[in-house]
């Protein structure tokens, strides 16, 4: 049975914005946004279980409905929406009439499960901006990684702007959250070296060998590394600049330092 | 002699908008805004001439005026704003209380010299987000590249977010513009060699010897890069990828492959 919401006072349109703008709402309910037919088939995909649809049926129809949701086994409560309604919640003011409430994953580290003997992890702690969030699991995915770990998070994962600017692949990659501390734990006990990006460093990343289980560590572009992260890294590494300004994006000097590991692994 | 300027009606307020918001404005005047005492100085410092200043005398004083200007032998016209027409220029909304009208270089590439016998050039076809822009220019920068050309530019090079995004790498390397014609002309007449990042290349970037001579090309997102660069090119290479999604930033992908080639080198 489908819903019909047509305007824009309907209690439901409030909570959706809600659930788009404020991360609060988001821990309340537990549950996210994701706009758009491939975000939510990508977190399908990835195993994230749906909630709610709504879509706008002057965009999306029925038939393309039951192609999104065709490997899907229970039933999101799904909901159509006015063309008015639609554009007052599409937050990227899309044009494909589809909206989806998606069910948080549990990102703590004891959900972690790696596969790899020898796997090869990136950390950044405390990313702010989520254009570089995106950026680097965007490079995860592609380097086909075993695990991004986020420590001390600033933000929510499921914020908007990184599910958009990460282009689905917050829904791709192993994520799990955690405090510093509780991270550096958990990969000594894997026995998992731990390299940490630093400016002061003095090892140039491309002389290690990156080929043993292995985190690559990235700080913020403003502080860089917190001191536990390189008082407990196995080695502190740097990629050597010989530039005016030698400011490197925090995404671009991950990509190479994983790129490096990727290379010594032949790929 | 300091001029002042205490009203936003002063046409002189509108004309500095109009510089800062409109490209063609820029264009027509040939300079261009650049706000912030670091900014300032990395501009001199990269032999952009200043042609006027504009402070805050509630947040910058005349004694850091001269000390910024020390090193340049000509004499910027100075006005001194007060609070509220520097507020209503400040585009970032510093608290620096400092804005200046650069003059633009010309970027033509018969004004690009290459010091190098073997150098290692960047170049962007039509990149358009200003953020990627930035990044770019910040890799291009400490990996010290001898020259970053710009094919087919969507956007004009000093605007005030590309200016931002930069960290002032705008102002530290060496960039051209030209079509992708004159580019690919200019780089086979001095016979470096052209490595076009392509997803649907099949030689690994690292696989390259990228010792000689050599121009690394990258395209949009988007569409990557245009046919005539795929035709011309000494090698279509790609990065690797194995995820789910294999979309990488641009700029990310840049960094890859030329500090590949740095590594290469030697660094």
């Amino acid at each position: 049975m489908i819903k019909q919401i047509s305007s824009a006072q309907n209690p439901a349109v409030k909570r959706l914005l809600q659930l788009q703008e404020k991360s609060r709402s988001r821990k309340k309910e537990g549950v996210f946004i994701v706009e758009g037919i491939r975000e939510i088939s990508l977190a399908i995909k990835g195993g994230f279980e749906i909630d709610e649809i709504y879509f706008c049926a002057e965009l999306f129809n029925e038939g393309q409905l039951s192609a999104l949701l065709k490997n899907i086994t229970y039933h999101p409560e799904i909901t159509e929406l006015s063309a008015d309604v639609y554009n007052k919640i599409a937050y990227r003011g899309s044009t494909e009439g589809l909206v989806g409430v998606v069910k948080s994953k549990n990102t703590s580290l004891e959900n972690l499960q790696l596969d790899s003997k020898t796997p090869l992890i990136l950390v950044a702690e405390a990313p702010e901006k989520p254009g570089n969030i995106g950026a680097l699991l965007r490079t995860a995915d592609a380097a086909n990684l075993d695990a991004v770990l986020i420590a001390n998070p600033k933000t929510d994962l499921f914020n908007p702007n990184i599910i958009r600017s990460s282009v689905g692949c917050v829904f791709s990659n192993k994520i799990a959250t955690g405090t510093t501390s509780e991270i550096i734990k958990f990969l000594k006990n894997k026995n998992i070296g731990i390299y940490a990006a630093a400016l002061q460093a003095s090892k140039n990343y491309s002389a290690i060998d990156l080929t043993a289980p292995c985190a690559i560590v990235v700080g913020t572009e403003a502080t860089g590394l917190s001191k536990e992260w390189l008082e407990n890294s196995n080695q502190n590494i740097i990629i050597p600049m010989h530039g005016e300004i030698d400011s490197m994006n925090v995404s671009v000097a991950a990509g190479i330092i994983i790129f490096e590991a990727k290379r010594q692994r032949g790929f």
